[in-house]
């Protein structure tokens, strides 16, 4: 089944489903033997992990590079974390050209100003105007290719204070659109800012959540409300900064790999992860005796 | 102090040095943060983390792109493992003017041929021609603006069952062409070929060592072997898919963050590593109030 | 209709037909408009535009991104000239991949060695190994996703001075190892090597040649010797040279445009080769008012 | 000299200075070898070589790609045409390191609205703020290591209408904030805009102006006006497009090259643009006999 139908899919699905963070090709291949559905390519994480901030210092075709790797890599279908769609309603139609080429699902975007300022930084954050966003995705479903390829839009109108009756209006609006699910962003530690949208919303559209903030709520509250999807945002970059840390700090207190080699995969499961035992057999299909 | 100058200060210590590698931005900061002098842009490792494999599926340029989000995340010196120079001696100067570009303070280079196989894996593995390989070497080091650049000679012969003299024959050959140090490799689980290499070359140069198989050697065997360098080849990244692995299966098993979430840094700590505080600064200097 | 389906319509038909070089987005325009039915992506051109030689200076990806470019302005298939393809059977499989991505419709690949030197230059030219070369032919073959994207091997028997029975003995191995069309490459400034191969080949399978050498052969000679395409393969960018050599001069000896002026296009033709009204219609429909 | 130390010499010069339009590897060398002596990384050139519109279709990264070849291919100094600097002062600032690294001697921004539009297209187009875009002078002025880059600040506001005054305000301010000389754009056909502004700006600091629209006008009236430094801005590829569409048809025309051989560059030529001499020479240094 193509990528985009399996997105649409889990999006339209009856039940909760789940997507998770990658930020490589590596990562990528690991959320889909973990036996995740779908992969989330996180702006925060992909820029993070080359070593940058994420406020768009990577230009928008570097992590198009990044996307390919991951989407070569795997079978899964990839959202990419869109940012703001890097510009105006013509950015979005490139951009979304090019996912289509590298068989990339799916892309969130969200209604905020380029040059993006990640949204659990404090500070002033305006968001776009309403029309200007619509405009953003009306562009981009009139430019996909492929049916299935989604476009969800992200409203950041929790994150920036403006409470539910923005969030509504808004919601409302990029449904209107063209947008296949919304995603609602909230940075609260509790869940009642998505619990009151959800409330309101009856439904009308998927709804897509990202629990960083409000991790300790039960995942069977967001079932009962209606959640059509999680998204676990940056829990493997997180995951490999803290074993990388640990890592390199006892190496360089040890001086040695003594205490360190039982604790990490060996190298050949590398090996296995990107098959080398396919390029093997391959050398002797096709190369001389 | 440059990069340059940096890497090579390590080279000629009279102390045992070591690298660690990298393959990208957020781990070559992690390395720098622990403590090493110098970072090893692991072509395995950056071919992994990519989800390619280690026989030049990346092409030369975009491994070349990671190098520089490394090199621009961190102020200690870079030794890009060059694989074969990713062609003849002319791809080699390009490489080494582009890596100059960079401020990437060293490139080493292996005997064998193009495209390359991992070491570390079975099969015929032929060796490149020791005049071809001197020319590269030549080239490299006639190309260089900066005297402090650095190209590492690494021999394959112990690896593709050569033998002591074969190498000892390289090693000359390598050192009067002009390499900065040689890089022996071995793929015993002890220190005999190592060893054996050593008393016989009498320190006629710097010598560079990667115990990712013989880990269970004391390091204080080649310090008093008088070994140069030690580089810790692979362990980031093996340390990153162990808990990525981890990570993921629990997350999947739980369909929640909360066993999870203690386990990781917090996201602030991202924000931390790559300095949103510098950010936060700047836009007071350069943005309207 | 397909890209591939319309270039294999070109290598199948019962007429002689022309495909013609580009080596940027706006050349490869010009070619479409000028009415040819298919371009040709020169390794040489794309090479000389960046400004480097055509020994695989350029890494095999930036000259992908370059054909992604030119696959994006155009609706006519293209070929490219491949070289070697950039290392052995398993780059070969990677670059297939990578160009069904962009949508190119055929690749033709050389038996020579990695990095590949000019035809046209003099010196040693060592070909590939037959049962090597037919490898990668198979791994292409093999690889591909669609059926109609085309594989066709260039012979350099005759440019190597190895005659017309090496030359036959190689497009048999080649055509039996999968291979959609032959070029048969002379550097002769008359069409002997040409025409004796295709008298010896009737027609087994479709034939291309490249008559820079020999443009003043006229072009029904090969039509009734069978030829299926020619390339004109380097012409927009020699034209471009020129006449970019004598607006240059120009303009440097008088200080001024007035002679140049009319000799060029206006500013607004740019424009409308890359449809600027689409925009303005598009921000009409896409932009608030 | 270095090549930012030869551009800030070309704008602090006595005498009117001229650089030519270039848009890849090729154009650059071009232009160097007809006497010039400074090169403008024509943004609309460059996007428009690739078959992209001027508004920031493709990334910065990859307008970067082309400067480095550009850079690479030719010795004397370089401005690249920055449009709006690609966002912010965020951005700018990463620009200007990577300019940097790339031997980019300068750099024009504009007051404009990311993503731009060409400043020859009709429709509403707004200006930046002027303390937006002071921050951004300013950022960039921080970040440059190199004393000797230059920064040039282009004024739109004849362009968009706003008139001397405006003009006049907008040059103080952005002199004041760091920029080393000023680009006053103007549209119309004749030249009085630029000499209302020369007269009252009494050469506070050097003036760049680029006189595709009132090319009419004799050098002489602008260089007795005091301007600094003319850009001849896009007529390289203006001459290469008329060229390519004449080169083009005519060949699709006859079916054969005898018509346009003798009136483009041999093959040869473009060996010698790229010095192939050079390659032989080495290969004998570098290649075992």
């Amino acid at each position: 089944m193509k990528k985009t139908t399996q997105f649409k899919g889990l999006l339209k699905s009856e039940n909760l489903k789940f997507i998770m963070e990658a930020h490589n090709g590596l990562s990528a291949k690991i959320v889909e033997e973990a036996g995740f559905e779908g992969i989330w390519g996180s702006g925060l994480c992909i820029s993070a992990a080359m070593g940058v901030r994420d406020n768009n210092e990577a230009s928008w075709t570097q992590v198009l590079d990044v996307l390919e790797f991951m989407s070569d890599a795997t079978s899964i279908p990839i959202m990419l974390d869109g940012d703001t769609g890097y510009g105006n309603f013509n950015n979005m139609r490139r951009l979304v050209r090019k996912l289509e080429q590298r068989s990339i699902a799916a892309v969130c975007i969200e209604d905020k100003i380029f040059p993006k300022t990640n949204s659990f930084l404090e500070g002033n954050q305006p968001l776009a105007e309403i029309d200007e966003f619509c405009g953003k995705i009306r562009a981009g479903k009139d430019t996909q290719s492929d049916p299935d390829f989604c476009i969800v839009a992200r409203i950041e109108a929790f994150i920036t204070g403006w409470g539910l009756s923005e969030t509504l209006k808004r919601a409302e609006a990029y449904e209107k659109a063209g947008a296949d699910a919304l995603l609602i962003h909230s940075k609260l530690s509790e869940p009642s800012e998505i619990l009151a949208f959800m409330k309101e919303w009856q439904d009308r559209c998927p709804v897509v959540i990202v629990p960083t903030m409000y991790y300790n709520t039960p995942t069977e509250v967001f079932e009962k409300a209606g959640v059509s999807m999680i998204i676990w945002a940056n829990h493997l970059l997180r995951s490999a900064t803290k074993s990388m840390q640990a890592t390199a700090a006892q190496i360089c207190k040890d001086r040695s790999l003594m205490n360190v080699e039982k604790e990490i995969v060996p190298v050949k499961e590398l090996f296995r992860i990107h098959d080398v035992d396919e390029l093997k057999e391959a050398e002797k299909r096709y190369l001389p005796r």
